[in-house]
């Protein structure tokens, strides 16, 4: 693609609360476009399987997140870039219009790429417009939705791709990455957790729906792994005969294993003796040390039941993390993979993969979804997904708290999904 | 089939403590072949779905499990009554064996419905013979958890052949029931209930694994409707559109919804503008006042967002009905369908309908699986379904408790399913 | 089932044209209850695949075409014996109304076997009354037709409760059969036919509508394998990889043998290092003289091909068969299994085995269907399908003619379908 | 894309047989860039179904067919271009090694449409030494045939790409064409054909080894409608229910129906009460004068029954067209849509549409399949397919003569597919 002057990540991503929303709405869009840089035209078109899209279709709905909710209804004599996109953009939102089959996003080839970086410039220039010229109190949580969102869909676009490259056997290279040497991993420990009656939930005016409201839940004393588990960890499981041991395994767990042939993580590739794992780098040799992602939550749960252990429950998870402080490893385009561990500490809570957990996705006691249009933003996926935690390292900083839910169907594997082992305290 | 001298049911549903455990062994066996009486050999024979199994199979099943888990292990000498059976009647436990594929087993004819009655005949007497002779207290839970087992199985022997009964345009009747009146249903009223740190799930020697352990959990302020919702409040929904409105529905839901062309509850027939509804008593004109069943999760969510409210959690089920006394309508030779509620005041709680809560089916902290060879009873199934409370109309009394959790997939609509309407009692 | 006096078999298949239509019709209807005889209720009632029908099924269906086509129309005041059978036991006669999913007959339990026995009861005191009372000529053909699908069906019968019982891990016997001994096989030579412009199809009255005109068609000299191929010749097959050499298949049949990866002939069974085979007499040590059958087309055509031959076409096949007189290998209650050739002559042509051909199954040149109701009989089935020949050990005496024509899909195996050889006389 | 200086169609569609093989290729070549100078990127990238390829796909492909079976071969330290390639455009040929998944071919982002330009451009110039350097006698048959295979794939390509853009709500348009009036139609009139014993089949050198050998077959006399069948025909089939009314329909076809939900030809577009074609100029009114095209072998056939009437066998089509001359309408850049006839003569034979015959596709008496890398050219696909004869309007010129036979599934639509009446002349 056209190249310009590239943006320095590190301008983006430690952005600074003093800075005016109109910096922050161009600093985070434009990391959007910096995640095309490395792309081809073919590249940006393809749609590898239904759950997920074409790059060009995230830069494209995005847009359309900003121009239908934000510009069409506070932006007096707006006029829309190409009334059709609407059609094709919208990805779920029935309250405001149809939507295009999502199976079949990979087949338009038209409006093209650039056609799609012009209809950016526009809205982009219309924001900052409208962000510059009037006091924005009345749309400022909109504005910070619609961001969070960008960097939600930011996070879909490498998942997206390296999904997409995994399925050519050339096996594309997204880019190079200073190549972590396969540190000796640091032996796991556990973490004690009093319990107790604790507030769950976020109380911050920017926190998405489903984080609130706060409200007490009761926890038994319990104990999380010190760090995730391993490569080296999984593969053991793997070479004891873990995905032929039905026992250890969810039912619904064992039929998905039975009808997708599964008997490794996604991207773990096997050739002769040797184990390999695809990478936005490309293909490299399995690091033991590194954290085991790309997981599914049923691969999870038999893991953590082969171990004699648990998964943690979202509300242990995060009743633990809360009031910790300590390095997080999320987006850095230096480093798309996560990181082994060299804590004895509690660690790598933030950032490096999302962690499964044994909870449904379901609305908190005393829910209320948003309003109006943003009313579909969370509460019509409340079923058949499990919560997973804490960001990965290909998720954009600022993105995720501690509180922040994000909710996977259990088959599913393309996420960086990873493992931290729990145990109940007392027996 | 050949009937032997009917055994009356209220012989075996007015069970005493006081009985031995021989005589309530054979009392709830009997029933299982009470429920049969009005069938054919062929009847027996048909599975409608793969959820489904054939009658004959349940009567294989229930059978082979005391034979497998109990005869075998605790019978000096016991001599298996054929060895090749135990492939085709074990229904998921891995850990004893390989299984027959549960999609078929309306393809297997041999052994015929009469050769299971003999087999049944020989275990019973074996049964008999163990519980007669021997201090049984080393298998007495076994023993209940058989014949638990076979009340489960009772209720989807009902389930089972009505659904099949429905595939065929005969419109086929298992039992003339006396035809309820449509009475006038009452108002639903709201009944407030305080919430606060409570104490969930049960203590007792013969609960299951997955009821305990007992545990604090945390409460807000509720209300729960009074009665269930009727068929004419369903009916309501429908004709004003309900199945046509996303907004009402889960995105699981309403793909659900597209792809099964869903448009009333299972059962429900419209001929010209009349509906009607099977019932195992035949095809009958919908009775408005009774209440709404055969409904899946996706059914009883939308049709409760559409009333502005929704369903309960399984702990606030639990804790609203736990202390109470009231009638129950569990199974009822003279009445196979729930009836309507003349009651103004919390009603219908136990019988009548299974009643679908927002709580995914899952461990309560501190969970223990049985062990051994029931390792494999509950815990295993704790993903993607939903918990529902309460009991059926189809339940053979004795079978649930307040604590009791049935667990079913969000679109199953075979179980008797409905709804308890609820909402927050505080903003 | 309450058997009652057996009928002696070879009354029925050595009957004469010097029988009354009246009694021609009894005892082609009384073999369908013959076949019945060693079944039980249940066995009558599964359908193990949408290809296969229930027994019981097949008894109704037979019944439902005197009814409809004559009863209906020739029988002055008929009294219908059930106006709701219509739907369930028409076939595929759009014409004379609807018909209930083929997919699942299984599940229709009523109306039993012992009403659908009622039902041929009555039908058939209506049918041999008007046949005795009355000048049949208006009818005659109509009636034949009648019988002739019936005898296609025992033959079904006989398939399809193959098919079922191979299903079920306890192997049930249809009917003990004196075991034929392996016999040596003898060679296989090559038959040279002349070719040249030749009449090809039927000139008989009674002949089905496919077979007819007799028309010319020109044939190239061609050579015709002696014998059937043997079970012993196609697992050589099986032993030098045929099923993993693309080379020689269909690109339709290798795939199809991806999908359903099929790696010998259905009813083939392997266990440990021995073949065996699953008959109506139970599961047998597989024969290497007798014939092999329950081939695909494709499988047919692959082993043709690796053989360096190809199949007949079936005007090939019919000008070698139409004037030749010999021996043939129908219906016989004691053996129901192909026989092993004894001959070096041009042999089992007649019986035996199906014969895959490559013609597509099409209509003749000056083809004219039946016309009213039965224009449904044949002619909408003329796309997709290949044509078979000869008849097999399964087909009722009397059924099939040199100019009969089967066609079946080129994936069916459930028909006994074999394999004659075939080559060009010159290159 | 870039466009480099555009070739004038004229130059390559009015080949000479005096220009050298070298030129040939060259001009053949150059069409299929040609072809793609209206696309983007993105354009060449999209795969709608299986069925279909990617452009870039075709590009690559056909290149890869002149180096895997002529320059590896017969050029001396030929250099493969990208190894890896083999794996990518290999379509189905078995014998030379293994194919990536067809379905998937959508997926493959790398090589970009440039690369595989630059592909193009190393294997041409390789291809074009090779012709000038050398007496190519050796080699001329397999350059015209990988010649014959890039015009099959020009006019795949225009069907694939019809195809992707119909998927897209904004209805692109891949060039502009003179668009043709609607002119008034001629009757339509029957031309009778005397029949015999008729050679069928080629004797050229160039003929596909489908066509050969010629061989002699019988033909009763018939009539063939003297144009072909018209949108305005079909449309009051249409009109007077033939979708709805199973007698005329195929039982495959009406299965298909209902499977497919099909109730019109390919890319017709009803908005309120009025039609619309889709076509590569874009969506416009339906034209009642223009032949029906991309209908189904299935929809062909109950057109023809509907009108009494039933359509040819490829014998009575080749018969009848192969010693005329008259007009063809092949491919021409300045109207991709078949024309209105104008002829009361037997017309529109050559180009325009293809037109569905009876036959099935299957090896003519004496068939000898290529030899060598060949032999998976066309002997593989016959089973299952009809035969279409003609070309359409999207067929290059040169590419098919009154000899070739084209074969797809009876479902197939997105290929030209229309309709020509037959009946038999004599009763």
């Amino acid at each position: 693609m056209n190249a310009e002057a590239p943006i320095l990540l590190t301008d983006i991503v430690n952005h600074h609360d003093s800075v005016s929303l109109a910096d922050r709405y161009e600093r985070i869009r434009s990391l959007s476009l910096s995640l095309v840089e490395p792309l081809s035209y073919e590249d940006c078109q393809i749609q590898s399987m239904p759950d997920a899209s074409p790059i060009k279709w995230h830069l494209a709905h995005t847009t359309w997140f900003f121009e239908v909710f934000i510009l069409k209804k506070y932006c007096k004599d707006y006029l829309s870039y190409a009334p059709r996109y609407d059609l094709l953009f919208n990805s779920h939102y029935h309250g405001v219009g149809p939507q295009y089959d999502r199976n079949l996003r990979g087949v338009l080839s038209r409006p093209t790429v650039n056609e799609i970086l012009r209809y950016r410039e526009y809205v982009d220039e219309q924001m900052v417009a409208l962000l510059n010229a009037s006091p924005y109190e009345v749309i400022e949580q909109l504005v910070l939705l619609g961001l969070s969102h960008e960097q939600r869909h930011q996070e879909a676009m490498l998942m997206d791709i390296k999904h997409a490259f995994f399925q050519n056997p050339l096996y594309p290279v997204y880019a190079m990455s200073s190549s972590a040497s396969d540190a000796r991993q640091v032996d796991m420990s556990w973490t004690t957790f009093e319990g107790g009656l604790l507030d769950i939930g976020s109380i911050e005016a920017n926190a998405l729906d489903d984080e609130k409201p706060r409200h007490p839940y009761y926890l038994r004393p319990y104990r999380l792994a010190s760090r995730l588990s391993t490569n080296g960890e999984y593969l053991r499981f793997i070479q004891e005969g873990g995905y032929q041991l039905s026992e250890y395994w969810l039912s619904d767990g064992w039929q998905w294993l039975q009808e997708s042939g599964t008997f490794a993580p996604l991207y773990w590739v096997k050739e002769g003796d040797q184990w390999f794992e695809f990478t936005l780098g490309g293909l490299q040799p399995l690091k033991l040390s590194q954290p085991v992602c790309h997981v599914s939550y049923y691969e999870a749960a038999a893991f953590a039941a082969w171990q004699g252990k648990r998964l943690p429950s979202e509300q242990e998870w995060e009743a633990a993390v809360k009031y910790r402080k300590g390095p997080a490893n999320y987006f850095n385009p230096s480093s798309l993979q996560p990181r082994t561990c060299t804590s004895t500490e509690f660690a790598q809570v933030l950032g490096d993969v999302w962690e499964w957990t044994t909870s449904a996705y379901a609305a908190y006691p005393g829910f209320k979804p948003f309003g109006g249009d943003m009313s579909e933003y969370s509460a019509k996926f409340m079923s058949g997904k499990q919560v997973m935690r804490g960001g990965s390292c290909l998720t954009p900083p600022g993105f995720v708290r501690p509180t922040s839910r994000s909710a996977r169907y259990p088959h599913q594997r393309w996420q960086m999904g990873g493992i931290r082992l729990a145990q109940d305290a007392v027996d």
